[in-house]
């Protein structure tokens, strides 16, 4: 497990940046949260969107450093909200999002996240995380934050991710993922 | 009326290209459409927003240049679907913002426009327009794009921009008044 290793989180959100940090301490890899505001980019793209924000927080804060993006990205919708569920999350929320999807039948989901990682010789890597489950009929559950009250992810078709410890959900998401690619990538570069 | 005054508009949008041309046509200024794509920052502040395209534009193109940034913002949903209007009408359209909005009693909302405008000294002047009303109960008329079918102005409450030609809804948009400033602002420039 490689020692040592210090990895700033760029967020403003306390919960991303506690299930990131989790994740990171199973590889024995520490992480503080830097809770700046960066310019953000208005794209459909969360690749494009984390690189943006990456290169924009490097002009401030030295690496390496880490910034995510995600989406809920909903089919029958066409991907809505997508890129911008956190502005969708603050204005119409949950219950907005079940309004739209009141009687339909394909009710798939997935949830993206993006890990734009530079390191200290401000090379930029990305990592990627998916995870894919149904929109529920209503909203359940208390942890978590965001849409994880209306998201029941594949593998736990029964429980909403709100309904799931931040350990639990941390197994199976699409943050998890992205930081668990991170991770790996730090780990093998350490050895 | 200034003579010889020719803006470029930033847009990819015919629409809203005619909709503005045809505003600064009145004032004898004239326009051409450069339908480019520069970056653009995720922000709520249509101001800032307005103003960060406008200086990507103008690495690539020389002043003097205009760009337009607009979005629909409903009373009862917060403020949805604001600055993501174009996002949010690709994805879940007029329907999805009927679908939100039924059963709600206060309907009002309001478009507004902020016009960015470069002069050839690379000065920027922000020209600011808005158009109060409320939410059709059903999609209406077939003119105008985007929400338009969905939103009756106060000064025409029977008819839905979309119902209206380009000639009259530019009577009362917030994108007619944004530019109808820009317009005077260059004529009073010119003398």
């Amino acid at each position: 497990m490689p020692k040592g290793i210090l990895v700033k989180i760029l967020t403003r959100n306390r919960n991303k940046f506690e299930e990131a940090k989790l994740v990171l301490n199973e590889y024995g890899i520490d992480a503080i949260q830097v809770p700046v505001q960066v310019c953000e980019i208005q794209s459909e793209n969360l690749f494009e969107i984390a690189i943006f924000r990456l290169k924009c927080a490097l002009k401030h804060i030295p690496p390496p450093i880490a910034t995510e993006d995600s989406g809920l990205f909903i089919d029958a919708l066409n991907g809505f909200p997508g890129p911008f569920s956190s502005y969708v999350f603050k204005t119409i929320g949950c219950d907005g999002v079940l309004r739209l999807m009141q009687g339909m039948v394909n009710r798939d989901a997935h949830f993206e996240s993006v890990v734009a990682f530079a390191d200290r010789d401000l090379k930029v890597h990305l990592f990627h995380g998916v995870v894919n489950g149904v929109i529920s009929e209503i909203a359940r559950g208390s942890y978590g934050f965001g849409f994880d009250p209306i998201f029941c992810p594949k593998e736990k078709p029964q429980l909403t991710f709100a309904e799931m410890t931040r350990e639990e959900k941390n197994k199976i998401s699409h943050r998890s993922r992205a930081f668990r690619k991170l991770a790996e990538f730090l780990s093998a570069s350490e050895t």
